[in-house]
């Protein structure tokens, strides 16, 4: 049977799913997505995804692959239709194309960004309160921009990620941009890299709350970097104030 | 019974409510806020709004009057402590605090400013699902700027609202902000007036669309606000892409 390759972006609402790869079928995002792909083509084809977001994480830009029978002649445009017209309004394909039969979503992938949304006010915005994490007490941003310049670079984030029981790894990765914007009583932290650790958004971004605080310094984040000594580590900031915002390839 | 009266800033998500006045009551927002007010004081005191928002409009700054017996000893900060710990989480009292007696939160408003949201590109952000309106035909941004630079002033908006059965009402008004404000593929029509008509906002969205889409020209706008002559009017957007952002004394 031949096939054609396509390359997806997904934008999803992560509120209603238990992530991409939800342990129990049925509330993943993935499954969901196989679901209208099976009953558009009968067959449940595989899918290839850039990443896997956490249950309550959101995405504007998650790219995948997958390969449909040639038979069924999609065009792009007509399989994003196609999809949309069976899937969820909490998910979206927000763009489709035939791809070269060598993409691969997972291992082409030279950078992702991923930003994340702090509301800092005692009270919550009723608007944000599924897409931004609720820090009440005021934070302190010259000493968060002045922790997240440090993260920039290759570091080893052993101290920033949450090790799977067992799981021996490399923990060094390169961020490239890791930002704190104010606007308001919004923060963005914009954070780009090649490649994230498991939680290591969340945990970065947990730890620079910290510092603004007042609870670390921007050099004892320095030190977490720069220490081979086991330590508990930072905070892991809370799942729906994340999102997977773009990947390049 | 002595009382003392407090100005509450109300934000919510209109998504789950049938707008701030509910026909049948227990959905509407007024009739949620009452329900925390008697269960923390014994008795639901009248609640006087800036505005009523239709169902599914949301608010950042809906401003309220109320007076609570003294007996309580609320200050602003305990009051919406204690509010807020009795609402559900899509309704916020954002800020409250002792108004003076003569303190009126309809008849004292000297402008209001609501925010409209529009998406405009083939595919819906299911991050903005609730709070855009998607449009998915391209929007010739120029003659919307130039349309929406027509309402600026006062005039008769008597093709702009929905008249109510046998309502008589001088229906001329004072807009000093009509501005259409484009990033990426979301548009903000921002509105300041001093009063509103009812649906007026919904309605010259709704005119400013038709004439993005080309269906409309900037003089026509111009003809329908200098035309005494009966009209259909234009298109009423929909309630889910307006905000009520900011009410001004």
């Amino acid at each position: 049977m031949t096939t054609r390759k396509y390359k997806l972006t997904l934008a999803y609402d992560g509120t209603c799913y238990e992530g991409w790869q939800a342990r129990k079928d049925g509330r993943g995002i993935r499954a969901t997505l196989a679901r209208a792909l099976e009953s558009l083509c009968g067959i449940a084809p595989e899918i290839i995804a850039s990443s896997r977001t956490d249950a309550g994480v959101h995405a504007r830009g998650l790219v995948l692959h997958l390969e449909v029978p040639a038979s069924f002649s999609f065009t792009g445009e007509s399989l994003r239709q196609a999809l949309n017209a069976k899937l969820p309004d909490a998910i979206r394909v927000m763009s489709a194309r035939i791809a070269p039969a060598r993409f691969h979503a997972r291992f082409d992938v030279l950078e992702k960004e991923y930003r994340y949304q702090v509301w800092n006010h005692p009270v919550m915005d009723p608007l944000l309160r599924h897409q931004a994490w609720h820090v009440p007490r005021p934070l302190e941003l010259a000493s968060m921009k002045e922790a997240a310049a440090h993260f920039i670079g290759r570091h080893d984030f052993r101290h920033f990620t949450v090790m799977r029981k067992g799981e021996l790894l490399d923990s060094h990765r390169t961020l490239t941009q890791c930002r704190v914007i104010k606007q308001g009583k919004r923060l963005t932290i914009q954070l780009t890299g090649e490649g994230f650790l498991y939680k290591m958004c969340r945990r970065i971004v947990g730890t620079l709350v910290q510092v603004g605080e007042g609870k670390l310094t921007p050099s004892e984040v320095h030190a977490l970097l720069h220490s081979p000594a086991p330590h508990p580590g930072g905070f892991v900031a809370p799942a729906h104030g994340l999102m997977l915002w773009r990947v390049g390839y």
